[in-house]
């Protein structure tokens, strides 16, 4: 039974809604995070903070890191994907987009007929093709989504319960659902201090290529312009506050991003190619030294950003 | 006399060394501002933190911004530029660099024969030529100048004494300034807390074109671009931290940053070429799904970006 709202398609959920007192029951089992770095760490410490569920297990490749996590107190142990798939009631992948497949693979011959799987990828389109092929008629437990929140750290020890508090999760139900699978995941969400929005997955695709792949993808680029330089320590040694802000999300996960990026190419690439003609119109405007188109586009994108602010 | 180092040739000195007793007798009687927003009102916050002049003077074009910083304490009168050349002993010009010909045009005929003058323009090569053709030979009291530090934030309620603390200063003295001039320019840097560096005007230019113009250029035209999309404020809803801060610098003033991209195309667009190429290069990369070496530039970048970190 669900703690909070039935009707998926409200849009916006917020997490004040959310009753959590403490004599209430867990309201999974087991919970069991593959992948326990900054994303699925966090989602364990903020879902252990709201005694979401009885027990936390996680999984993963690196067991430096697991360990870590069990000394952090994140998980409560440590079990294989089919130990695991056998006995959670709710499952979270928060591994690369590019090793979905190989995890959602191994865990469909174990999978408990009423668990729920979701995923926290950055991507949406590839993964839920990626779990019709590979989970099958299991597909109907599967319920993608995606919190739009994150850092350039990563690993268990920059995961933190405050990760999610006030962030925007988007969810992108699949025909199959069930509505309780979808509000089970909505309900850890919710759980987390995360707003719960829900869309179709090539809508949250063309957004986030948008305002996170693309600007990613530039800062990546432009530090990578400015390693083939001459004089970079020189140019790294008078860089200022403007800098280290532009180019915060560039020290991001390498592995990550290159899942991402490839996973959502398509339109990425129709991102890319509008900037680059507004480049092109940046390179013409200052050779000819067209101080007043040039300032009327500076003037209109300052105001974009200053009337944004990130609630 | 300085208080500190006559060899402006050592590069790097730091704020520490200076003598800070407050019973000393003020560097200057005088210090004119011109221009009292962010970055000149924040120049007589730190100096009068300092005690480094008897007394401010605010010059400017724009009578509120000038009663305000009154009121803030950051000056202690409001003056004409002829008014205040006649009895300054140092004056910053912390104008858009677009208006420093005009206002050093109106202020030659005033300057006292002791007076020095320096300014705060993000360029330094164009600054240098209209010092040259509008000073004559009192070019020889003009020290250029460039604090790297800053803010989206602009006007006197912005200006803070911390704004230099710990910051970058770097001076492009001219053959004709004499040693006297330097160093008070110098000890004045000094006093707000800042690290004072001096390197050739053009040197200066190609470093923060690429470290500081061209980062503001890109997060400007990706503002642009996102600006120009039907479902801009869709977007703008599900933007995260990551946008936040990689478009930080795209709300900067927009009369500032014009100044300053026209003063500096040559640089500009010489990096901006660079970078254009490298975004060729990813566009490649992505619509071959070259795993591989999509990861590589990823992982440069990165680790690029990690190892750096602002002293």
């Amino acid at each position: 039974m669900s703690m909070v709202c039935t009707d998926i398609n409200e849009g916006l959920v917020q997490a004040s809604e959310v009753p959590t007192s403490p004599v209430a029951a867990p309201r999974v089992p087991i919970l069991a995070v593959i992948g326990v770095g900054l994303i699925g760490g966090s989602f364990c410490a903020a879902l252990r903070q709201a005694k979401f569920a009885a027990r936390i297990v996680g999984i993963g490749r690196n067991p430096a890191a697991l360990q870590e996590a069990v000394n952090l107190g994140l998980i409560d142990e440590v079990k294989s994907i089919g130990e695991a798939g056998a006995e959670a009631d709710l499952i979270m992948l928060a591994t690369p987009v590019g090793a979905m497949g190989k995890v959602l693979a191994e865990l469909r011959p174990h999978l408990k007929a009423s668990a729920v799987v979701t995923d926290a990828g950055s991507s949406k389109s590839d993964v839920v093709a990626v779990a019709r092929a590979e989970l099958g008629e299991s597909v109907a437990r599967f319920v993608p989504g995606h919190p739009i929140a994150g850092s350039e750290q990563s690993g268990p020890q920059a995961a933190s319960a405050e990760l999610y508090r006030g962030r925007d999760v988007i969810l992108t139900p699949l025909p199959e659902n069930s509505s309780g699978a979808v509000e089970l995941v909505r309900d850890a969400w919710l759980a987390c201090g995360a707003r719960v929005h829900t869309m179709a997955a090539d809508e949250h695709d063309a957004v986030l290529a948008s305002v996170s792949h693309l600007p990613h993808l530039l800062a990546f680029a432009f530090m990578t312009q400015l390693g083939r330089t001459q004089n970079v320590q020189q140019r790294l040694g008078l860089a200022g506050s403007g800098f280290r802000d532009f180019t915060r999300i560039a020290a991001s996960s390498p592995e990550m991003w290159r899942d991402i990026l490839r996973a959502n190419r398509a339109a990425i690439l129709r991102e890319l190619s509008d900037y680059q003609e507004v480049l092109n119109e940046c390179a013409q405007l200052l050779a000819e030294d067209d101080s007043q188109r040039l300032e009327e586009m500076l003037r209109q994108a300052a105001q974009l950003r200053r009337d944004w602010n990130l609630s």
